[in-house]
């Protein structure tokens, strides 16, 4: 049946026992692809009812359906079309894990990161009304999707609108991890009571409120749909659903199973994770644990992933001393520096590509008054996460160029948590470092650096002629460059390791230009606005030639990093082959 | 009595007939300074009595008062030992127009962005949590800083970790222009029924929640203050103040005495405003108004500061062609992306230290989407707004490397006007336009340019040996450095109006490296992470010598812009001095 599910339009012909067999095999067609490939498993299980309900009670893509971060678009792409990606291994790859424009009309946008649909449907509900046009749009949103701010300035412009917008609260009772916020008793209130407690939110902020308890209930949702359809006004509709729904072990676990894979349907088990071998996550979990047994003054902030730093278990054991703050980068930033001013000393985990959701906290909260909290930033790297949504390769351009922030590079876990102590420690300014993507680097020579000497680089090798700098996860290419040079080439180049980001070390940079003459900068990031440009400039008036290697400027989708490397020509023989041309037309 | 008040233990002392005079003299003292000086009008005169009450029942500083915003942070400054800086004119500079820890203790935070208050105090109320240290902290926010996503974040987190923090809401009704949003009707029913309105939307969070009607009624604020004063658990107290209050002219009129002044205290009229003149702004009005009629597609959005575009009047005749978000950044950032994508063409405008509260959205929603959303960045210059929390000159680095946007930098009104309709009309890619700061530049002829072809930077004056690339603002010091080297020197310079920030001109670059020496960029905005930074790369391994000016990293505060200039070098006598020793050495 499934496979005949062309376009929705075939959907209307359906009757409800036909319907409910679309249902059951989009089920069994999510878990056998989930179970292979990996994927957010429980947000799509549990809307599998949802999703059929909409695509046939709405007219799709006339009507337009907006799905919060993607994270339970899979049945929907299933029912436009997309249907063979899966349920045929070979065509797994077929299809992003996000709502993809380029794959079809009834993805309206791109989207990767949470809170963002409302807005969204906003923007399209009022270009629908200036245009003079008629039909819904709906916005999909989880429970925790609700807890980052831009949700709600979506929910208060869309009842200042006014007109046809259908907003679907879809509530499993589950962010990535448990919901933590204000908003999430008053959801527990409402379920409780069908929807009728007083004080409720959404009637608060002016929507017409439905509650569906039995948001897995085909018909029943489908009821909904249908008497709500063509509204002319805001209306929203909390709808129960069961996260991991028909996979007794992601409804048993709903963390496990928010996403990950692949996994065995049998035990319910991950396939192919060891959790013997020690990593940058796991080193930073010890050292934090540590820290704050010994120190009940440190805190660690995390924005709806807390599983980064500490499992459940682990949260358990450092209690009040860790803080999910729900899926609310800004507030994560604006409370670390509420922290570090009152004396304690927060430290912030987060990933690259959520981390520029606080941009204007980081620089207004934290670093304009200069106080000392540390934020760990992970996935950065072309090396981390390759969907272009979810991209860790902006943040040099955005991050380093904040006033008073250090930024770090470590590349070895010696130097890394040599950093992450000083930090920890000081109270002099605001630190990030990026935490190093990749197999953990040990010297297991313990990093005896003072830190509070800013911008002091450190040469690892000294040669003349050739400077190469490369930068966190970039200094082993810097490394293998300078190996390339002295074995084919007889050149001992003299090779540093910046460990500073956010500033120059000019007095290194000056005795450079003495018996050098071409200087390399490898960052494991864009090269537009990064710190080899700020090494380009500072040289500028100088003979000594600079090459800067970087990925280019754009968004990069479901790459193999080591193509997308050697595409842009960061590869060992290409970088060498340019630096020899460099240095024999020095003039 | 007022300049008696040293600290606020001095208020403990006295009657509250006392107290009422201090009230009456604050309010005296804030008409003096501010009809003469300027500053933040209403919100202050509003929140005179409150702020009297603050510090008559708590302990500040031990007791954490943090003011949102800091727009009403004046009486609090009087009764925290600066009183002088209201009362005597020689002193008022001696004060900042925000909070400022490196004024008193009793500041926490330098605060210019709104809606970040909460956040904060949940920060500062968990430290003092895991200190186990006693004491009140009081956010005090407007309720024009409840449409910030933030604020909404900070309430979810301080009712999640549930002790002491007291959010006193200073509802005057307004933001800086009229608020918008469905809070504000929850807000308006509170209102009308003194609290006890069901769905109230901090009751929903799980606050308790106090509502005071007479909030410009001293004593009444002390009592409801003293009934929550160390308190347990969270607590929110929503206060009706009338803003402006005590003076007829704010009180009648609250949009126009938001902020702003010298004005005269008899007429309500503010002092030396010559509306004759065009302005950026007022071309910018008058061409979006034209456009609009002519299209009822093109839209206009604003969060907040809706006069930048069009006065009350201006509005109504737009009509639904203007969107006020509220002070929601990042909602007017998203939004642009589903307006654009449904066919409507929408113009943004945002000043640049605002606009970066939504990086995540211009990037996430806007750019990756590649969706034609126009921005127009005011006030992105050194000669901006010169508050450390409000500058204007971080723009370029974070703006300019994000993927797929195209940032221009006009120099004249021809060739800004061209920009934004070529930018409206295209359906290419989102585009930004920096638009210029200071007098309105006119050279009377149309701009023809097809910016459609991208990076292509116009050469106004060919010359050999130097280059000066003048970006924007900085274009007309790039033609004064040209006139000094010919004058003075002999030296034809080529001079560049690059056009476009977020990329280079490579082939016009290349061909410079033929018959020059040396190439110098001018930026108004930081140097680090710049669009010269990018130049000095690309030519990185020619002999193009190349010499960037731009202003340094970092917070400047109250700065003249011409000193600020001079020391950071950036002078045509100090330019053309670096230009001549550096065409001398070349070897």
């Amino acid at each position: 049946m499934l496979e005949m599910i062309q376009s929705p339009t075939d959907l209307k012909q359906l009757t409800p026992e036909e319907l409910q067999t679309v249902v059951e095999e989009a089920r069994q067609a999510l878990l056998t692809k989930i179970s292979q490939h990996g994927g957010h498993n429980g947000p799509n299980l549990g809307v599998v009812e949802l999703t059929v309900a909409l695509h046939t009670v709405f007219d799709s893509p006339t009507d337009k359906l907006i799905f919060d971060v993607s994270h339970q678009s899979y049945v929907h792409k299933m029912l436009t079309g997309r249907s063979q990606a899966f349920t045929d291994a070979t065509h797994f790859d077929d299809v992003s894990g996000y709502t993809n424009p380029q794959e079809s009309d009834h993805d309206l946008f791109t989207v990767g990161h949470t809170s963002t649909s409302l807005s969204l449907a906003n923007g399209v509900a009022k270009a629908r009304d200036l245009k003079q046009e008629n039909y819904n749009v709906v916005a999909v949103i989880g429970d925790g999707s609700l807890s980052g701010g831009l949700a709600y300035e979506g929910l208060n412009n869309i009842v200042e609108l006014g007109t046809n917008t259908i907003v679907i609260v879809n509530d499993n009772d589950q962010s990535i991890a448990e919901n933590h916020g204000g908003l999430y008793r008053n959801l527990k209130t409402l379920r409780e009571t069908h929807g009728a407690a007083s004080d409720n939110f959404f009637k608060a902020l002016g929507f017409e409120y439905h509650y569906l308890a039995e948001g897995n209930d085909l018909q029943a949702v489908m009821e909904l749909l249908k008497e709500v359809k063509d509204s002319n006004q805001p209306v929203l509709l909390h709808i129960h659903t069961i996260k991991g729904k028909g996979f007794k072990f992601a409804e048993a676990n709903r963390e496990k199973f928010h996403a990950g894979g692949p996994f065995s349907l049998e035990t319910g088990e991950y396939l192919g994770q060891s959790t013997a071998q020690a990593t940058y996550n796991s080193v930073t979990t010890d050292f934090l644990m540590k820290k704050m047994q010994e120190d009940p003054t440190v805190v660690a902030l995390n924005a709806g992933t807390p599983m980064m730093l500490f499992s459940p278990e682990q949260r358990a054991q450092v209690g009040a001393q860790f803080v999910d703050v729900g899926i609310a980068e800004e507030h994560a930033a604006t409370m670390s520096a509420g922290l570090a001013k009152n004396g304690a000393k927060p430290v912030w985990a987060v990933n690259s590509t959520f981390m520029q959701r606080s941009y204007d906290q980081i620089s207004h909260d934290i670093a304009l008054n200069n106080l000392p909290a540390t934020i760990l930033v992970y996935q950065a790297s072309v090396n981390g996460m390759n969907d272009e949504s979810h991209l860790g390769i902006f943040d040099i351009p955005f991050l380093s160029h904040i006033p008073n922030l250090v930024y770090l590079a470590p590349t070895s876990k010696e130097e890394y948590l040599a950093m992450l102590d000083w930090s920890i420690e000081q109270d002099q300014q605001p630190v990030a470092i990026r935490v190093p993507v990749g197999p953990l680097q040990e010297t297991g020579v313990a990093d005896a650096t003072d830190y509070s000497l800013l911008n002091k680089n450190a040469v690892t090798q000294t040669g003349r002629d050739v400077a190469i700098l490369g930068v966190g996860n970039f200094y082993p290419l810097a490394q293998a460059i300078a190996t390339e040079l002295a074995v084919k080439h007889g050149i001992q180049a003299t090779v540093i390791n910046p460990r500073f980001i956010s500033g120059v070390d000019r007095k290194l940079l000056d005795s450079l230009t003495v018996d050098h003459q071409v200087l390399v900068t490898l960052e494991d990031g864009i090269l537009d606005g990064g710190y080899g440009q700020t090494v380009a400039s500072y040289l500028g008036q100088t003979t000594l030639k600079v090459l800067n290697y970087g990925l280019d400027k754009a968004f990069h989708d479901r790459y193999v990093a080591a193509d997308l490397l050697a595409a842009t020509g960061i590869t060992v023989e290409k970088i060498v082959r340019e630096i020899l041309t460099t240095v024999a037309t020095k003039d």
